[in-house]
C-alpha cells in the first residue's frame, strides 16, 4: 500500500471518503459548522476509558452528557468534562433529555439486557443512538429497536468501531478487490479470561450469553465482512466446563462454523477461559490476517506478501466521528441496527445449534 | 532461546540428546560403526524429491535399495544414487528382499491404502519399517501393521518427520515445560489446493479418506502435542463440496473440534481448496505458534514474547537419522506405530462424529 493510499484510508475513515469526491473538498461544509452532542448511558469502564478520552479527538460531536445511577460518579465527570448540571440524568429521569436541545446522540454503554429498553426510550425522546455490540439480547429486541428508531425518524448505530478501523478496513478491501483472489476460509477467534466471578458478563439476566455475546460477535462480524457473503447456515459446538461455578449462568468456551454461498467457510472460537484474537483468511491466491484482531489497539496485520504498513488511529474516534457525519448529512451509518440484526441472527443460530446438535439455517438477507 | 540451546536442539534432534548425557559424548559409540540400509518403497514425488536427497544428508542410514513398479525410473536411480542391481526390486518379487543383507530398514512411501499389505510383508521378509502417514487407512489395518512388526521383532516408525523439527520440538517444550503456563487452546489448520483431478489422493480406495487423511493428521498430531494430552472426545463437521465432481470420492473440506481431559480445547480445518498451514497455542500466560507449520521447510515460529530464534534444519534427514539411530541403540524410536495408531483413532472418531453428527468418544491411552 503506499503511503499517500494509507494516509487516505485513516483520513477517510473519520471524515468520511466522500469528502474527497466533492469539488468542495476542503471548503467549510455545512455539516462542520456544527458538532453534535452526545450524551453516554452507563458510566463503565468502556465509557470511562475509551469513549470519553475518544470524545476529546472528534470533530463531528463531543461529550455534553452523562446518565449515570452512581452519583458518586458524577463530580469526577463534571470536573474533567465540564459537563453542565443540566445535562445530567439517571435512570429515572432520563425521558426527560426529549426536552434537551444539547444532546443529539445517546451512546448506550449499559449491559446488554438493557440496549433495546434505552434505545427505544431514547429513540422516544427524539435522540439519535449508538448502541454498543450486541445490539441486544435476541433477534426480537433488535427488530423493536430498529423500528421504534424509524418511527421516530431517528439513526441507530451500532458500536462496531472496526468498522472504522483501518486494518478492518483493508482486510474489507482485500476481500472486496479480490486482491489475493477469492476467500476460501477464515478462522477469526475472540477470547479472553474473565476474571472478576462477579462481573455482569457472567450473569445471564444481564449479559444475554457468555463470549459470544460479548466478544465471538467480532468473530462473526470478522467472518462476515472478509468473505464479503452473508451465511446461509451454522453449526456450532459447546465445551465442558472447566469452572462450572463462576460460568453456571453463560458458556465458558464454544466453537461455530459458518457456511457461506460462494463455498467458504469460517472457523471461529470464542471463550472466557485464555486470550485469543485473530482474524485470518485464506484465499484462491495467498492469505491476509489481523492479529490482535479485535482489540482497541495493538492490531498486527500481514498478508502472503508481507505485513500491512497501517498506521493505527483511535477506533473509538473514528467510529463516533463516522456515525455523527452521517447524522449530519442525513444519510445513513456504515453500522446501522439492520447490522447488527444480522448478527444477533448468527447468534441465535449458534446457540440453537449447540442445543439441538444440528446445522442451524440462516437468511440475514430477509 | 540462547545461541547454544539452539544449537543443541538441532543437534539433538537428528543425533538424540542421550549422546550429550554419556560421559563417552564425542567418541565414537558401537552404532557409529555402521550405517543402515534403506530401500525406498514407491518412487513418487516424495521419494524422489525429500527423501533421496534427505538420505545424501544422514549419518546412521543410506539409501541402498528401491522398490517400483515403473522399469523406466530404474536408470535415473541407478544413476543418481549407485543403487545396485541387487537391491532393486518390484512390487512382485519384493519378498525376496529377506535375503539381502544390505537393506535393513524398508521406507513405505506408498498410496496410504498400501501401507498395511507392504508394512506387514517388509516385517515378514525381517526389515524394521518406516511408513508414511497415515500409517493405514483404519484403526484395524494399523493394529496388524503393529502386531506384524511386534511378531517379527522389528521396529515399525511412523514418517512423522516434524518430531525431529527443531520449531515442534520448541512447541512441544514450551507446553510440556508451561513456559506460558497451561494450554487452554489448539488452533491447528493444515490445507492445500489438491490440483490435479486424477492424483490417488483424491481416490478413495488408494488413500482411505481426503484431506484428513493426507494433511490434516498434521493438525491433529500439533493439538496432540501441544496440548501434551490425548483428547477425550471429537466433534466434527464436514462441508458441502465447490467441487462436487472432482472430490466425488473423498471429503473437501472440513473441520473437527479435540476435548482434552485437562479442559484444553482443539479446533481444527483442513481441507483441499486452498493453503492453510498453521499450529498455535493459547495458553494461560502468552501464546506461541509456528506458521507454515507443516511443511518441508519454511518454518516461522513465534511467541507472546517475540520470534523464535531456530535455524531451520531438513527434517526428513533428522527423522531417519533419528529412528536408525533407535534401531541401532536396540531402543525404541519416537515416532512408533503406537503414535500412528493413535491418529487413526482420532480420524475414525472425527469420522464417525460426521456420518452421525454427534460427538465421539476417544480413547487412545487403551
Amino acid at each position: 500500500m503506499t503511503h499517500s493510499r494509507r494516509k487516505f484510508l485513516q483520513y477517510s475513515a473519520v471524515m468520511g471518503a466522500s469528502a474527497f469526491a466533492s469539488p468542495l473538498a476542503g471548503l467549510a461544509m455545512p455539516w462542520q459548522q456544527r458538532k453534535l452532542g452526545v450524551a453516554l448511558i452507563g458510566l463503565g469502564g468502556y465509557a470511562t476509558n475509551q469513549l470519553a478520552p475518544a470524545l476529546q479527538q472528534t470533530q463531528n460531536i463531543e461529550l455534553r452528557g452523562i446518565v449515570t445511577g452512581t452519583p458518586s460518579k458524577i463530580p469526577v465527570w463534571v470536573e474533567k468534562y465540564k459537563i453542565q448540571d443540566k445535562n445530567i440524568y439517571n435512570y429515572e429521569n432520563f425521558d426527560k433529555i426529549v426536552d434537551n436541545k444539547d444532546i443529539d446522540v445517546v451512546y448506550i454503554v449499559l449491559p446488554n439486557s438493557m440496549h433495546a429498553e434505552y434505545t427505544i426510550r431514547a429513540a422516544k425522546a427524539g435522540k439519535h443512538v449508538i448502541c454498543e455490540k450486541p445490539m441486544a439480547v435476541s433477534v426480537k429486541e433488535g427488530q423493536a429497536m430498529i423500528d421504534a428508531c424509524k418511527k421516530a425518524n431517528r439513526q441507530l448505530a451500532i458500536g462496531y468501531r472496526l468498522h472504522y478501523d483501518p486494518f478492518h478496513l483493508e482486510m474489507m478491501r482485500l476481500t472486496r478487490e479480490k486482491v489475493f483472489g477469492k476467500v476460501k476460509l477464515v478462522e477469526a477467534s475472540d477470547g479472553f479470561r474473565a476474571g472478576d466471578p462477579n462481573q455482569w458478563r457472567l450473569k445471564h439476566a444481564l449479559s444475554g450469553g457468555g463470549p459470544l455475546m460479548d466478544v465471538g460477535i467480532y468473530a462473526i462480524q470478522g467472518a462476515r465482512y472478509t468473505v464479503g457473503e452473508e451465511p446461509i447456515y451454522v453449526t456450532a459446538q459447546e465445551f465442558p466446563k472447566t469452572e462450572p461455578e463462576k460460568f453456571k449462568d453463560v458458556e465458558e468456551s464454544l466453537a461455530w462454523q459458518l457456511y457461506f454461498p460462494g463455498g467458504a467457510i469460517a472457523n471461529s472460537f470464542s471463550t472466557y477461559t485464555t486470550g485469543v484474537n485473530r482474524l485470518y483468511a485464506a484465499a484462491e491466491g495467498g492469505w491476509y490476517e489481523v492479529n490482535n484482531a479485535y482489540g482497541y489497539r495493538g492490531q498486527q496485520g500481514r498478508t502472503s506478501k508481507g505485513p500491512m504498513e497501517i498506521t493505527p488511529i483511535n477506533q473509538q474516534a473514528a467510529h463516533m466521528d463516522g456515525v455523527a457525519k452521517a447524522i449530519l448529512e442525513n444519510r445513513p451509518n456504515n453500522v446501522p441496527g439492520e447490522e447488527g440484526l444480522r448478527d444477533m441472527k448468527v447468534i441465535e443460530g449458534i446457540y440453537e445449534a449447540i442445543s439441538s446438535g444440528k446445522k442451524v439455517k440462516l437468511d440475514l438477507l430477509k
